[in-house]
């Protein structure tokens, strides 16, 4: 399942009726996913509620340890990932290369979200779901149903520099009736320290019409042996902005295209170049001295080889010019086609560089 | 040392005299390092040569085997890679990740390039050389020393898709008095095929200064106990081509700039980025149904922040907008400043896809 950044980017919510948009995404800022407390067992070494052994999904070991104490799970020769807590959460390792980096040394937001890419599709592989290359399940390709990611939220607390080795769980959950949550933890494999939280929100569509489409029973069978029934890792952060235009816009850019190498598989651009494109018009000369902590997209349109975008940013706490003071910086961000039509909005969150090697 | 790609991306050729040129490349064509052969011990399995221990070199281990047999030293379980052949060759693994594939689900040219950094960087800390972050060696960091890249030329047997494994070994040698030259050779882990060579021409400059600098007594001694003389991978290809400006050029592309995050830790633009441009203007659409197989790069001038960059292409063989036969294509290529000076020359050949499958 959860095919992920590759195979469509965008998610047309804004042309969807409401009630889709709630039964995909369920209690907007709740925890639609409490517990059920009758499939957990304890951790055998500190009392952790783990998930319990079930005849339905796909088991690689019927451990009775937490994540935090399956040091033997924890080896991963081969660097492609395994299956852990039954099968219900997906581990994979990863050095950051020197080419990964950015000018402050540490792993690009582009780099961690690439990683979490590499996670999902790899955990798709896993419990074998993963249909024609980066296509759907095989009940979702008879259907010509393809995931795509509607909303994207990411907290850093810290970015790792070259050679650190992080270690991303990621695991499955349903959302509302018609929609799919993916979590990701990524961790300091060295000190285990949490670096990072994201949480996104994926629907289906259909790949020939491009309208949405609730989930299939059929479809629903095969998944849902996979859904994990775990806390989020975040709240959705769902803020009300003000409108964002050429006009309220403090910084704009004009005439973003792909590049030929931005495309993926299916000929689309991949949601985390998007990032990229976002970037372009943030005020970089001017938070050079912050780094991104948090981030929050909402993706409303696909962009294709042929498109044209217009990159829109306006500050929205500390004066324009005036970042120099300590406290974080808050941007507001809209990337639209030339025509006009809204691609993705979002919202990310700066922190004054070093600020968390402080505390 | 060879810090490679990101401390520098250029070398003024161009600027320096030619006996400079001559004394840091060797006799431009021929194999400057034939193998000394009381240097050499057997392979006990096949009989191949390889490098005879010596006290000088950091060893790992003093294998009688060649790197083909010697498969104890194969496994590289945290990734980082290791020292091999009595720690004159660097292996390193890794596997494609999903993000680093195109359109045509192979890994990009540049995908592949990043790993050729990646490897060079780590064998440099193997060596125990690398000083500062990407910095150069003790004795260069005393001297302001850095290394630059003159030259890179590459071969392309296959590319490598999503998951698979690729090895790459890598090597350093002299390259007459005042150049390095570091080599890689890139395999299936799985299949043992070759998929890709590469070659590099290294010099030293003074950061300070901007000028090529020859390489000063200490820093031989420091450097040269890491050479090794395998014959290169492939000869340096120096071709003869035609002015390249604004009236010879079949396509153009103009006002090319950096992004922010295409700079290094240097705040240089690295030299892999440059690729990325001079694709910019090659007629991508008529080349779809090619892949690149052979590249020849030549480094001018360095670009910073603030450049803005023309890249110029014109195709050599085949008519333009007639490459629909089943011969190879050559384009020739030109990344200039805007101001006029040159940045990188190049030229390119593109095989028809999927020519070496039908072999």
């Amino acid at each position: 399942m959860i095919v992920t950044a590759t195979t469509g980017a965008f998610f047309p919510v804004a042309n969807y009726s409401p009630e889709f948009r709630e039964s995909a995404s369920g209690k907007l800022g709740g925890s639609i996913d409490a517990p059920r407390v009758d499939n957990y067992k304890k951790c055998s070494i500190c009392s952790l509620q783990i998930k319990a052994n079930s005849q339905a999904s796909p088991h690689v070991n019927g451990s009775n340890v937490c994540l935090k104490h399956d040091h033997r799970l924890n080896i991963d020769p081969f660097g492609q990932g395994k299956l852990m807590q039954d099968g219900f959460v997906f581990r994979q390792s990863f050095s950051i290369r020197s080419y990964e980096i950015g000018a402050d040394r540490a792993a690009s937001i582009e780099t961690m979200m690439n990683l979490l890419q590499e996670t999902s599709l790899n955990h798709a592989k896993s419990v074998g779901l993963m249909g024609d290359g980066f296509g759907s399940t095989p009940e979702m390709s008879k259907r010509n149903l393809i995931w795509v990611v509607a909303k994207m939220q990411v907290l850093v607390d810290r970015y790792p520099t070259w050679g650190d080795v992080v270690q991303i769980d990621t695991w499955i959950a349903a959302s509302g009736k018609n929609g799919m949550r993916r979590d990701w933890l990524v961790r300091d494999s060295n000190t285990r320290d949490i670096l990072m939280r994201a949480s996104s929100l994926w629907v289906m569509m259909n790949e020939e019409t491009r309208k949405l489409s609730k989930i299939p029973g059929q479809v629903k069978t095969e998944i849902e042996v996979n859904f994990v029934d775990l806390p989020r890792v975040l709240d959705w952060d769902s803020k009300k902005l003000p409108k964002l235009d050429e006009i309220t816009a403090d910084y704009t850019r004009t005439g973003l295209t792909p590049k030929w190498s931005d495309l993926d598989v299916n000929q689309h651009v991949n949601n985390v170049k998007y990032i990229g494109w976002i970037l372009e018009s943030a005020p970089m000369q001017e938070l050079e001295g912050y780094e991104l902590v948090g981030m929050t997209l909402e993706y409303r349109r696909e962009c294709r080889r042929d498109s044209v975008l217009q990159s829109l940013t306006s500050v929205l706490q500390n004066a324009v010019g005036n970042l120099a003071n300590s406290s974080n910086v808050e941007c507001q961000h809209l990337l639209r086609l030339e025509s006009g039509e809204d691609v993705v909005k979002g919202w990310t969150e700066w922190r004054p560089r070093f600020a968390n090697r402080e505390q």
